[in-house]
């Protein structure tokens, strides 16, 4: 297999021209960079991953972490990604120097990441937890918590998890029973059961720091009475040495895909020797693990973007190669003598492997664009500013853990569709990404959750304020796109779409002053795919104004090619994607109530 | 598990009411048939599902078939079910009397190999196949030939398959080059290798018989040269007793899915004393072997079909068990002090179970529809009904081969998202199911496939009669629709949307004119997309024309709340699915030319 598992070209396009890293790094936090030894770190990412990712990628789905006596047995990779990540200031990337960290943009953190994804979707899990976990204790820590536990989780020889779901509640987080019990000596004693925790436990790590959602007893009903606690698997004794925290590996869950990311199943304080520390404030612990949300939203959709972005570069490495068929000629039948044609050259693999490119590449851009939002939130200098992409980083959220999981995973389909009966098979790798993707809508929240997000709470925070900056930043480009004869219609039309969302939004929101919320949220999962939609469209007609641009610049960075298939990909999103809006409108605006549960018996 | 892998309620429902089976039976041919007997032959099937493949359809995954020494090794139900459908009458059951058939109607059969697919979906291709091979030799073969061969498959003691795919021509037949080479001896030597053979060898069997396509020495090139062949496994020798013919399993391709239905290479002739006997005339292998791949192709989308009624099933079980969340309340919150829903009880899950449905019993009738068509056609008494029959088949064939496979493969997704996390788990059903289906879309040829022989021979074939003859029987609904004032706007729509499809076809046709097939064609998978949606549309509207007359009818078969979940189903689709025909007719008339391949170079 070829390394050639993402398009590092348009990668480094979309980072540096299209989402202009360069006006980043003016800012104070990122002073110490420069674009050069940004690049650097990306090019050490790649070489990283062809050297420890990508070649275990098989292996590691043909022989899955798994459940034995009492632990989980993961591939030796793990433990080797995640020291080297640490050694590489992979995790502590984007921290605070005070707190060890590099201060990397974040946007250059997940180009980063997302070349590990893509090379092996198995393995960044481990290092992305470490850091996510990381966050919360250095946000809401005190200090002796930090010291503790930070170091060595930056370093990659300690773990990090999150433990949000109970068998009882699944999604529902409001109804998590496990128990923080005050004592004397400043920590809890934690007692329950959590499920479904990535790289939860495994064989050989010397601790795993796990941050976990408990109810402190006498705390009030519903997600207001949740608190946050470092729970390790072995507790730091004050001799500097570990002691076993009473944190049990119960089972693990053997999955479809992402087979070598164990997923488990933890007891905590089956002893009643289980050990917990607060972090931040008691009964905020969900408001806290939200701050972290956002950021594991967005790797999710980075991942699934990269997972999509490998299956598209098989897949059309494939096309290239295989010959097969032939033309039409004009009296419509193929001439047996010709020569074959390679697939590549027929009309439905060209659309396929457009609509791959197209949607691969579209959710890079939305990776890229949420973290520019992030690093621009970070590094704020007024409260305008930082308010307002406060204010969109919280509308993307939902779109770009979503948009990538959904459309992600349709892109691989068409790439298995683009190998024939050879997509089916193990022994190439579409079925594997195929397998692989179909977690991103699931976890971190899954669609419909993110759906219900999008348009029960972002679209009408602060009285619509969030949609509005939105759609303030897609007009730019569309008045960009105004300016070109040829780029003028894609504009009219990405206009239209954004005029044809109010006019859903106007039909819908009665619904929500009537109070009846149900109603109001009932086709969430449509608007979510009608506003992914616009907002890829935007992506897309902002990569086809900036290559429009240059295109006819004499120093130009790429090839007139390399530029004219952005354009042309942009036309494939508008002629074939686009037009979904239309009857995605048209359910949504439709009065028939058929989803909601009335008197009415239903035979299902 | 439950064995609610079916709902059997709904298939006879489909069958015996609104396809009406009834008017079959005076047909000649079924006679001796009454809707007892079948509904016994029905019932049968569904027992036998019980027992003999429900019970392995999680073992099947976990064991799959594999190549070992030479030979494949098959799950050991594979002989017990060849041998039992057999005895049953399963693989007999539409054949002639004279040829040991039992004369069944072709829709009774479906309809008891759908159940049989729905409870473990590796194992019914066995006997299935081998019908299709026998179906070949009795059409076309000499009588030796089919005392030679036949009644050993048709009592399930010999194995039967199809082999038409080469490594280096796949999908395009024009391209095989096995050999024929003819001998004195009223047989020819064979020569060649075959690929993605499905149930092409496994140990134990006594004997598999192959029907296969190869080129007679000196024949023309491309399709017209390919003859078919007689040749089996083990040849029988004049003293009754098989010998080696000298077909070597070479390999077998693991797959993603459908794991115990063996995929195999194979070799013939590499000892120069592989023997095959002609079936049929010289030349005309490849149009006497598509008589036969039009019951393959229903087999394909009734698999499908089948596969994705188990998924649904298995998912609806699951949301009618699984408390988690609440209902929002007036204010938009929940109320953490309240009992859990069951997830049912969610707009979001219920739109889901309901696309699932809509999707699922909408396939079941197409179907149905395309064996009833095939009954018809069968037993025509008059040149015109053979002829309208004949016509109506090859336009259903695509699209039945295609919308089970590919919607059905959204609905199987739609299950998986149903059960959370745990629908990407191993220990639920939905994920094997996930992985199962998506076989449909590529073997029997492509969605691509389809798509290009819907487009391109059957819309134009009799200057477009077919289409024609099947918009006249939408148009019999639309009109009984017509006369009920609640069922009246579905066929208003419905009836635009054929009018739209005259548009597309008025819109592609003048390319196909000007010798432009390239470009007739090259959206071809959407134009199957929104015929498919227009015949689901109809078939769902037929249903409810059908409750609807039930569903006053004093001495009813079906309680009220069945039919009212047809009309309500019904309802759905066209609120959420037809819509979709809009944005496909948009897409198909946009006049941007980017799929094709040019002078212009495109970097993909």
């Amino acid at each position: 297999m070829s390394k050639k598992y993402v398009d590092l070209e348009t990668l480094k396009y979309l980072l540096y021209d299209v989402h202009k890293l360069e006006d980043l790094l003016s800012r104070e936090r990122f002073q110490e960079h420069d674009l050069e030894s940004l690049d650097l770190f990306i090019d050490s990412a790649k070489e990283f991953s062809d050297r420890e990712l990508y070649p275990y990628f098989k292996e590691m789905d043909a022989t899955p972490a798994h459940f034995k006596d009492g632990a989980i047995i993961v591939h030796e990779q793990v433990q080797k990604v995640m020291h080297q990540s640490g050694e590489m200031g992979i995790i502590a990337a984007c921290f605070n120097y005070e707190d060890g960290g590099l201060q990397i943009p974040s946007s250059v953190f997940h180009a980063a990441l997302y070349i590990m994804d893509a090379a092996n979707n198995h393995l960044p899990g481990y290092p992305s937890l470490t850091l996510g976990a990381a966050e919360l204790i250095i946000e809401f820590g005190v200090q002796s918590l930090k010291e503790a536990y930070v170091p060595n989780m930056l370093s990659g020889v300690w773990g990090g998890t999150m433990c949000l779901t109970e068998p009882q509640a699944g999604s529902s987080l409001s109804d998590i029973t496990t128990k923080a019990t005050p004592t004397e000596n400043g920590f809890y004693k934690i007692s329950g059961q959590k499920i479904f925790i990535s790289g939860g436990d495994y064989k050989g790590a010397e601790n795993i720091i796990h941050l976990v959602l408990a109810r402190i007893e006498g705390a009030p009903k519903g997600t207001k009475g949740i608190s946050l606690f470092v729970v390790p698997k072995n507790r730091l004794k004050e001799d500097g040495s570990l002691e076993y925290n009473d944190v049990m590996t119960v089972a693990d869950f053997q999955k479809m895909g992402q087979r070598g990311y164990c997923t488990t199943h933890l007891g905590f304080g089956d002893s009643d020797d289980c050990r917990g520390w607060l972090v931040g404030e008691e009964h905020k612990g969900l408001a806290q693990m939200f701050l972290m949300m956002n950021g594991a939203r967005i790797a999710v959709g980075r991942g699934a973007a990269a997972i999509a972005m490998a299956a598209y570069r098989t897949s059309l490495q494939y096309a290239n190669e295989r010959p097969q068929g032939r033309k039409l000629s004009a009296d419509g039948k193929k001439n047996p003598t010709e020569k074959q044609s390679l697939i590549i050259e027929h009309p439905d693999v060209r659309r396929m492997l457009l609509l791959q490119k197209a949607i691969v590449e579209g959710s890079l851009s939305l990776v890229l664009l949420a973290s520019k939002y992030h690093d621009i939130l970070t590094t704020a200098t007024s409260k305008e500013e930082k308010e307002k992409y406060h204010l969109l980083l919280e509308m993307i959220i939902p779109i770009v853990k979503t948009y990538p999981s959904e459309a992600g995973a349709e892109a691989v389909d068409n790439g298995l569709q683009v190998l024939g009966g050879y997509g089916f098979c193990t022994d190439f790798s579409l079925q594997q990404y195929y397998r692989d993707i179909r977690i991103s809508a699931l976890y971190e929240g899954t669609t419909g959750i993110q759906s219900q997000d999008l348009l029960g709470r972002k679209v009408p925070m602060q009285n619509g304020k969030g949609l509005e900056l939105l759609s303030a930043e897609i007009v730019k480009t569309i008045i960009s796109a105004n300016i070109d004869e040829d780029l003028k219609i894609y504009g009219t039309i990405l206009g239209d779409k954004l005029k044809q969302s109010q006019k859903i939004l106007g039909h819908l929101t009665p619904f929500a002053l009537k109070g009846n919320y149900e109603r109001y949220l009932a086709d969430a999962n449509l608007f979510m795919e009608y506003m992914s939609i616009v907002v890829l469209g935007w992506l897309w007609l902002e990569m086809a104004v900036d290559a429009k641009k240059q295109i006819n610049n004499a120093d130009k960075k790429y090839s007139e090619t390399f530029y004219e298939s952005k354009i042309h990909t942009m036309k494939f999103y508008f002629k074939y994607e686009v037009p979904k809006t239309n009857s995605l409108a048209e359910s949504l605006m439709n009065n028939e109530v058929l989803t909601i549960k009335n008197d009415k018996e239903l035979i299902l």
